[in-house]
């Protein structure tokens, strides 16, 4: 139950793909609603995305009827956001069957209006007088995730992450007490439980740690949905469908600058196993070449994670190395192949590397701690790690290594920032 | 290709579940869209269907995730209009692929206005200028089917046979040359090819015939969707999909006085294997308990069909049988016995039968050819066909027979009005 939040504080639950799976996880989900409901929150707004495995199927629909087409059009938003509208009618009625009113309502309807770019829209904005008007009437609103429309009042989708976005965005526009994602895990955890077998649920978090934890390979929130919360301070909290009542959960907020002196070093391991390396040579003197060739590959939507460039002491042979996710390598390799067509540029070499993981430690804590790089890079050497590239900020330190070596790298600086101090 | 047809003149095609029923079909549809295009007719909307089998998954979801729910409101209407809306994103991207700019329409967007009876809804309004746009710029607008909004903007579904409907509304609201039925058979037959082997493909039908043949068990269109383009005049071609453009179809419009002469005596002949009989014996005398049993039964919403009311000379026993679908058999028996509870009443005796089947003929000629109901009575009889009711009008003539007599009954007059004569 909430015991922090007044009743009259208003809620955003959002349910995602795997809690909603099937009729009897809906009539679950819906049962818990109730419960908080009878209990005296009735200012809940639930969010709801398409049933596990719905919006693949729709997806490999569209491609099967036209294998060629780009999918980002207006027909394919139709039909892609249909899984998130049949949630909003199952969940709708399993309230209705736990007796509490309901008010199934569509982004048309609520006015979730958005960019015009189909398949990967941005929210503009959200009407809440259908919500407060439901609230009124006793009715808990129902709201599909993932779905916008454009002033022209066509439906658009939000891209991956798109539901939690959704209700982010609607705990925002409500000024909402907090907004709750509820998923297959109980949280956000030091590391991925599935090979760090000591990692720990994460009680708090700054919403910029969660950042680089969510960019970094953890899995739990996307960026997207982070940087909303972050932008507009809205709390979010992550928790396990259908876990109790009182488990335990991750709570992600603005930290301030009193409790964000007291935050640990290190919050978090994550391990990126979908990292490749573009090695390019023989670029000519200056910074004109490093610049055509990051600008090629940014116009082909690719985005560049890790680079590093060695500057040469005497000027005349430069190289740069940077990382992508797998699936861009060939387009990246491509694009930067295409600069050999400027005369200054024909003597370029461009070498790949695929076997790549990147393993980073983020915290606010390492702001005020020296020495966090060292600790890391000296655990990795004593362990026989092999560091490729490094990459610092101010919250994180994230090193690239062999692909085989990833896992071992995240159990061995777990150890030493969550393990050793007990 | 629409030989009859100026290329000015606007068509409404309509295309069911099975024709759209995989990708591959879809595929197929759109290419018979972009080559009449291409002909020409570029005022061409297209309304479709659910994929064949998708409504019913929705359905099934909805009970399963309430049971006991009464399956008429607007979380049920918003999930069961889902399916529609997929076919109308992949029918539109299907016609990309072929090179064929389209606009994809639901209900909201072309302000499908209907009541609010959710499940059931009737269409009050369409608005056309959408779809005008669309054909100004050069695309060719996909509707849904099956899909209405209400005033506050919440999606209702149009019921049994509501694709039909739509696109019949369409038509009328654009004043279409015709309305095309895309369907899996090759059009009305004289009788169901399944069990009479004879049955010919009827290339003429007018609005009041094909009414009746609905309403008597053809299953190729829903009465409504009849009675609407009856009502606006809007004729009907009913088509296989995937048949050749010139093959055989059943044309249906408005016969006029002079053609109606001409109309064959008997167009087709039905059979309802459907059939159950309720026998109310021990009346007492006069109208009031036969009044009292049919507006109890009517206020449960079963429709009755035929009734047989035999008055007794002396006035003083009174019975009195009718007709009605096999699953409204019980909540007619038990309205019927309620009325026990009236002191009058309390001696009513209930009979049912259930091993029945109706069989019957229908055709504008009728009216102006006497003894047709004879040639249909002695045709069975010399046959041993059993005729346990009769039900006449203008322009059919009923037979309730046993179960096991219904196919050889509708042979036995098929024979009678269509072979014979060859």
């Amino acid at each position: 139950m909430y015991n922090d939040l007044p009743k009259s504080a208003s809620v955003v639950q959002k349910y995602g793909g795997t809690s909603v799976g099937d009729p009897q996880r809906i009539r679950a989900v819906a049962a818990r609603v109730a419960r908080y409901k009878a209990a005296g929150w009735d200012r809940i707004a639930v969010v709801v995305s398409a049933m596990a495995g719905e919006t693949n199927r729709l997806v490999g629909l569209m491609r099967e009827v036209n294998p060629t087409g780009d999918h980002r059009t207006k027909a394919y938003d139709m039909a892609v956001s249909a899984g998130e509208q049949v949630s909003v009618g199952l969940m709708s009625e399993a309230l209705e069957a736990h007796g509490v009113a309901s008010e199934p309502l569509l982004a048309y309807q609520l006015q979730i209006l958005t960019d015009e770019k189909h398949g990967q829209a941005k929210i503009h904005s959200i009407r809440t007088d259908f919500i407060e008007n439901a609230w009124k009437n006793g009715r808990i609103p129902v709201v599909a995730g993932f779905q916008g429309i454009t002033s022209a009042m066509e439906i658009t989708t939000l891209g991956r992450g798109g539901s939690d976005t959704s209700a982010v965005a609607l705990a925002a526009a409500l000024k909402a007490g907090f907004c709750e994602i509820n998923t297959d895990v109980d949280g956000v955890y030091t590391a991925d439980p599935r090979y760090v077998r000591s990692a720990q649920l994460i009680e708090e978090l700054d919403y910029e740690t969660t950042l680089e934890l969510a960019a970094l390979g953890g899995k739990v929130l996307h960026s997207r949905c982070v940087e909303l919360a972050a932008k507009h301070r809205v709390p979010l909290v992550v928790r396990n469908t259908f876990g109790p009542d009182e488990a335990r959960r991750t709570r992600i907020m603005s930290f301030g600058e009193e409790k964000a002196l007291e935050a640990p070093v290190v919050s978090g391991i994550t391990l990126d196993e979908d990292v490749a390396k573009i090695t390019v040579r023989q670029l000519p003197a200056g910074n004109a070449a490093i610049k055509s060739i990051f600008s090629e590959v940014a116009h082909k939507e690719i985005n560049v994670d890790i680079i590093v460039h060695d500057h040469q002491d005497d000027g005349t042979v430069n190289r740069v190395g940077f990382t992508v996710q797998k699936h861009d390598l060939e387009p990246a390799v491509k694009a930067v192949e295409s600069l050999r067509s400027q005369s200054q540029l024909e003597g370029l070499q461009v070498a790949t590397q695929t076997n790549l993981a990147k393993v980073s430690a983020v915290g606010l804590g390492m702001r005020s701690h020296a020495g966090v790089a060292l600790t890391i890079f000296d655990a990795l050497a004593k362990n026989e790690v092999e560091i490729l590239m490094i990459s610092t900020s101010e919250i994180k330190v994230s090193c690239v290594v062999p692909l085989a070596q990833g896992k071992k790298a995240a159990q061995v600086l777990h150890g030493v920032f969550f393990e050793s101090a007990k």
